[in-house]
């Protein structure tokens, strides 16, 4: 791998550039770089036999320029279209002196005047695993601007080897002519094995960079540019949820708190066009008025439904949808808060509904209800199952279910996995605002669009509840281990939710079980404030609580093992859900 | 005027939206005036004859929906192709207390149906100058999202009036159709005056509203767009300069600190394109070597001329060309202390210059001259003048300038004037940083290309430097008086600064004096941490200070009169200038 600093973004195409190592005339050679197609070239910034000697006078005084003009090129093509790449003498973590300081000078030169130039990115090979003099020298901790450009073997590691590669932030990927095999007509082409590690990549909306001499001498060099065109032309289709996420990959959302905030038109909107949900609602509640109606009773029994924070309708609809299939007679109350969307409640009412629905503008939990529920139906759940406070809500409206009612959904529980994610760490520590304490944005889960990151181990059961219930008391606490079985670093833990509405009508949205083409939810990230070193030997210990003041609700965690990390969000103070 | 909320902004055509009053069916109707041509329809939320009565019983318990459903229309519609209008007969104002109890509850609901459908924005008429009421309910001191719809009467006021009017931030006018004249063909048109305006407000990029039944009845309603369409395209072209600043309109930047820090290779490339810059300095050359070697002795006179801060080449070019002009011999010292710059200033001396030119890698303060300059030539202006420590700097370089040397410039002043932008408070507002004191950015000068603002008087010169001198005492205290004329809120000072090369060979930025075409320098903007309300008879007095403290250099300022604001940025401790 190589460290690649700083970076620009692409568009559907694939973007590639071509390394060379020795470039006589920049403007020429940019020029025929770019007629093959190629989209940017990688050279060096200084001749590869220039070794200067900072230290020594010969050629502290040697007069002369030390590299070419900036002139040769206008700054706008010096700002797109070239990446430097440092001089190979140069040995950062040298155990010469002499040799180290020289390599240190040099390549503050270097790197200062790639900043003079302007470049997009500037690459620094990493040699081997001591660099920690480099490290120094090229400001690392974790920064945005620090990227990688891995080098794509001829031989294919492990698929954990690629997958824990596949988490960290890569910018590019090195294409060695070499890797590439010879099809029947002479075309370059990859191995299957290559060609999935391609497509993985391009996920990651990654550059590639062809280096070597053709091996291909009977066609043009672009038959390798055409071939990844190919792939990426022919790359497998996203599916309806990977389409739905586009663009909002590993993109950091605070969770809604739709208890405390009135939702927007909009949001409705989004979350009605799941084309899953509401179907699993509608099987549920016509499972459920099968098994409550017996077939001699359809003419007599009236169930009374209750849909529970109705937002714009598509409960209703999905229980009006329920009853005609199961033939089966419903009454229903459209409980709702918001008394915008109660507003479109009242049109459908008007328009479609009529007297079988009863429209209530108020709030579940104040809600002095006509008559008993056999039914009550929400839809309450985050991406972490509880985090919006369903146990909460559905506590205070069975009051109004009758003795043997029944809740959709039953039950539902939470799931953790620790991940690695370089990405996803500089995302959080890019949250921070000014008016809040500075660890703040660690202390807070965020929903988000899991995509360059490694999950180090299956995810486990936390948080179970269940409706209706005699326990009225929603506190919790879980201890969860987990083996991870390689060298990484843990950035925080991925959480899910499963339900069950009824019998087995499920949702889920943890990977291994996930709703297929249900888009309603991404998982939530829980961070930790200092990414904890892991061995592969090494197990991941978390701890979670669920807590409560009877104001609010919140979430405290930390790491135990393998070593402790600070409790997060003590006493709620970073991050609660108001009740 | 109109408080309208929120809003998008535009591209290259004038985006115009349709005023109603009743829109019975809202998709029809949108889709009607989109195909008339408009970009957005503003139109009511709520029904005009359904007062609601919050406080009383009989309209609190009354069935059925408020208003219309959001489902009538997608929400990227609502989102993008509707401006809300609060209803008519809200008063949040009115002395009548069930009136404004009613009124408050109902701009709250509407507000909230606004946010809740997402539009892009909302107007809320102002109807007189009395609104602290409506001022405390929607939220007021400066809001980024708070803009002005003006409404442009049939009378057209003073251009002093008009002036004060577009330093508002004016996101939308508002054009009735009975301000429209006729011209001989029957088609719509605007007076002079009236075109005058809409030319300023095309400057702003204001969207338009029209408002009002047709009045040229035998042509389309289109044919008022049509107009405005038509003076857009024949606005009057924008001169160099102007274009030159297209996207920077009151876009706040730190000053340089070209001193501090080494300048990027295309910060020298916008700066060396500046059309008139360079051949001004030519021109001071020239008339300097004419004036300090008589025809005579052209032969054997050889004039030593010192660029300091030659940067990529410029001005060790304009000089060459001033010596070939003049037909006078020069050999020229050109030294720089950024090393990147020294780069292409060596390449021009190995392909161009030779032996007449020597480059010197080196602070000017630090270097050991091998012997005395008849002329230096520097260029280390900022926009407030010294603000870049061209004082400082020079006062160094004397030591090698002959007895009876020129520098080039000779002298430099710079000029401050008051000024009213609510859009320039709030861009500074906007600065504030995460690890600095909350007010930092307040006592920091900006250089901006000042755009929506009202600039209250005519500005008065503040420091002045000259080149060689005897006093090297740069601090500076100025006092400046200015008569306003005209009731108004003080948010700052507009800085320039003109500058004499070499005789009558000048430079400005003072709007006055404005050297045509030359785009080197946009203006700096001292702002105030608290606007200063100004009556038409106060007058604006403003204290400035240049201190230094060995180290840096730094700016203080205070207003005095018509009330004392604090003491901005006192011993440095916002912005300093870095020796």
């Amino acid at each position: 791998p190589r460290l690649m600093m700083a970076s620009h973004s692409t568009g559907g195409r694939v973007s590639c550039g071509r390394d060379l190592n020795c470039v006589p005339e920049v403007a020429d050679t940019l020029a025929a770089v770019a007629k093959l197609g190629f989209d940017f070239l990688c050279m060096p910034l200084f001749h590869p036999r220039f070794r200067r000697e900072f230290e020594l006078d010969p050629a502290k005084v040697r007069s002369g320029a030390h590299t070419r003009s900036d002139l040769l090129l206008c700054g706008r093509d010096w700002n797109t279209l070239v990446v430097g790449k440092l001089s190979p003498w140069i040995e950062t973590d040298s155990e010469v002196e002499t040799e180290r300081r020289n390599s240190e000078a040099a390549l503050v030169q270097e790197l200062n005047f790639s900043a003079y130039l302007g470049l997009p990115a500037f690459m620094i090979p990493l040699k081997g695993p001591h660099c920690a003099n480099l490290a120094r020298v090229t400001l690392c901790d974790y920064n945005k601007r620090i990227c990688l450009a891995i080098e794509v073997g001829a031989n294919m590691p492990t698929n954990a080897v690629i997958d824990k590669w596949l988490g960290e932030p890569i910018k590019a990927a090195i294409l060695p002519t070499r890797i590439f095999l010879t099809n029947k007509k002479g075309f370059p082409v990859l191995s299957k094995a290559h060609q999935q590690i391609i497509f993985r990549l391009f996920k990651l909306e990654a550059q590639f960079i062809f280096t070597g001499t053709s091996r291909h001498s009977e066609k043009e060099f672009r038959s390798y540019l055409q071939y990844l065109e190919y792939l990426n032309q022919n790359r497998p289709a996203p599916n309806a949820y990977e389409l739905f996420a586009k663009g909002y990959e590993d993109y950091l959302q605070s969770p809604l708190q739709p208890l405390m905030d009135n939702l927007e038109s909009q949001t409705y909107e989004v979350f009605e066009k799941d084309p899953i949900k509401y179907s699993q609602y509608q099987q549920a509640v016509y499972k459920c008025l099968m098994d409550r109606v017996p077939e001699e009773q359809k003419e007599t029994n009236t169930q009374v439904l209750m849909v529970l924070g109705a937002g714009r309708g598509p409960l209703v609809n999905a229980s009006l949808r329920a009853a005609k299939q199961a033939d089966r007679k419903l009454r229903i109350y459209a409980v709702e808060k918001n008394p915008n969307a109660v507003v479109t409640l009242e049109n459908w009412k008007f328009e479609e509904w009529g007297d079988q629905v009863t429209v209530v503008s108020c709030d579940m939990r104040e809600w002095a209800a006509p008559e008993k529920a056999d039914i009550i139906v929400s839809e309450l759940l985050g991406s972490f199952g509880d985090n919006e406070l369903s146990p909460e809500c559905l506590d205070g409206a069975q009051n109004f279910l009758k003795d043997g009612g029944v809740s959709i959904p039953c039950s539902y529980t939470s799931f953790l996995a620790p991940l690695s994610s370089s990405k996803l760490y500089n995302e959080v520590r890019g949250c921070r605002e000014r008016d809040k304490d500075p660890e703040c944005h660690f202390e807070t889960p965020y929903v988000v669009r899991l995509h360059n990151f490694h999950q180090l181990a299956e995810p486990k059961a936390c948080f179970t509840f269940i409706h209706p219930t005699t326990d009225m008391n929603n506190n919790r606490y879980q201890c969860l281990r987990f083996s991870v079985g390689c060298n990484t670093v843990l950035h925080g833990f991925a959480g899910y939710f499963e339900t069950t509405l009824y019998g087995d009508v499920t949702l889920s949205i943890k990977p291994e079980t996930h709703s297929p083409g249900m888009f309603s939810w991404f998982p939530i990230l829980f961070p930790l404030k200092q990414p904890i070193p892991v061995t592969k030997d090494d197990d991941v210990v978390v701890r979670f609580w669920r807590c409560n003041n009877g104001k609010k609700v919140w979430y405290e965690w930390a790491v135990t093992e393998p070593s402790c990390s600070a409790i997060h969000n003590p006493a709620g103070r970073s991050y609660t859900i108001g009740l």
